[in-house]
């Protein structure tokens, strides 16, 4: 004794858990204590060879498994108040295991969401990352994805389809940009930048709020069907960042890519139009960017997107889906 | 639309997430409202080949899924407030999702423990089942592992052993025993049962607890080397169930099995003498087997078993550890 197990947790990630409810992860549990807030719940799992791939850097790896679950606490207006990280390995790789444990450490410091607990199993199949995050909201104030009401306005933050584009390049895509351009959409699919800072943005202000993993135009389409709406877009209004234009330049193809890729880890909300200029000027207080892109409506057809010549545009790759 | 993955999910976990927090699992996120008590928060993985074996009945893969969660809360006192599912499948097997989520369902609905959300995601590797399990205790009331004191009584639930010879049942042992001996003993592996009857007893005497998962003897010692203390078992004090006497009668090594072996889901506790009437009076009343097996000693060796006669025991396969 300790066992190989016992001696992992030790190692690796004993350090990282200086949180009082991680008790050391000597125990069997994990104590969240008594706030007054709800707690909001949220897990992601990632897989070695379908959501990143095998020779993606460790510490890459354990952020965006972090991050994803971060991204949905953001969404829903939440504080992180820690996580729980189950990990499914094959061996025991320092390698893989010192710069991952290394990198979600110093994401959990810098994000305030230290690790509590997990657990630790061996597997003969692929790597397996499992992370549960917590956040609390005062009672009742967690932003729902189907409360989304015709007439408010839709809105996202950050950039759309870097992502989906740096995951192109990645495996093999041709693409006559520059270097930083490259660098900079291969670093958005790699690291996503969870929105915590617009938390009490969408808290205060939102009337319905998710974070767009699947891409944009699939969680809109789910946000509209869960809300009983849908909703009008303006594709030239959706926010681009420059390497991405740079892309669309050389094929305009790619805007299907960019509003129908996912892993943007961007805010999608709709907000009371009463409320709209309190919501952008909070987002630009807190540094996001934030753009208004289209309107919801009654209805229950799927959203319409239209170009800057109101001409309706056809997405045909609408979602990532895993079955 | 809904793609393959909410469709699924639509499918198999919808008609299982009433719980209000579950939000219909149309969310991103789940919320557990407060309550004013503290959160336990616990969570174990399992993976085909490694936990359970591939021919293992889904409906006993489900409840053995939840259940090892639900063991966890016990042992720590508190409540069930609901879990989280995370499945990672390589594809949409209805004769192995039907029957599993019927049985998470059920055990959902008897342990009072509601699904409230989850991820699911392909693998092209072993199916991997991780559960995080919510608990609720009073604030500062959950009981630990490394509070256990000198003097304590150490006292476990149930029967011990008994999994661990199921398993080598199943694994192909030989064993003259009767049918009935050998389906229990297979079935106390394949689904435990969480000793939650038993949680209020532990919240209100023990000093330390900790639920027995990777065998009598390991945990023991873990909870001891986490407490700073030693402790001194009477092997023969040790309950072990009718089928576990059956084939101690026929092999006697089979002790170390008993003793070492994992899987039996009891719980393992340390109670000041003061509080061992109550104990074991709350424990009969909760209709949970309770047996006092030695005493927690000052010192920090590892802990020492003795048979009937006063002879030291020595355990050779102490614990199991997944690496």
């Amino acid at each position: 004794m300790p066992s190989g197990e016992d001696d992992l947790i030790a190692r690796y990630f004993k350090p990282l858990a200086t949180a009082p409810g991680a008790l050391g992860l000597i125990d069997d549990a994990a104590v969240l204590s008594a706030s007054g807030d709800d707690l909001v719940l949220t897990t992601d799992a990632i897989v070695e060879g379908v959501h990143y791939l095998p020779g993606d850097p460790p510490d890459a790896i354990a952020r965006k498994a972090l991050r994803v679950n971060l991204s949905d606490l953001a969404a829903k207006g939440a504080e992180p108040a820690g996580f729980l990280l189950t990990l499914a390995l094959r061996n025991v790789d320092e390698d893989f295991l010192a710069p991952f444990a290394r990198a979600i450490g110093e994401d959990a410091e810098s994000f305030g969401c230290p690790l509590l607990g997990g657990d630790t199993v061996s597997t003969p199949g692929p790597v397996m990352i499992s992370i549960t995050a917590f956040g609390r909201v005062s009672p009742g104030r967690m932003v729902r994805r189907n409360t989304l009401r015709a007439g408010h306005r839709i809105v996202v933050s950050g950039t759309i389809g870097d992502a989906a584009l740096g995951l192109d390049l990645l495996q093999g895509a041709a693409a006559n940009i520059s270097e930083d351009h490259r660098a900079f959409l291969v670093g958005r699919y790699r690291v996503p930048q969870p929105r915590l800072q617009l938390a009490q943005a969408v808290r205060d202000h939102a009337g319905a709020a998710m974070d767009v993993s699947d891409g944009l135009a699939g969680d809109l389409t789910k946000m509209c069907a869960a809300s009983g709406v849908t909703a009008t877009i303006d594709t030239s209004a959706v926010p681009v960042s420059a390497a991405g234009r740079a892309m669309l330049a050389r094929d305009p193809a790619k805007l299907a890519r960019i509003l129908g890729g996912g892993d943007d880890y961007e805010v999608l909300c709709g907000v009371d139009p009463a409320q709209l200029d309190q919501f952008l000027a909070a987002a630009q207080r807190a540094g996001v960017p934030a753009t208004v892109i289209g309107t919801a409506e009654a209805g229950t057809a799927a959203p319409r997107w239209f170009d800057a010549d109101r001409r309706e545009v056809s997405l045909t790759a609408l979602s990532f889906s895993h079955f």
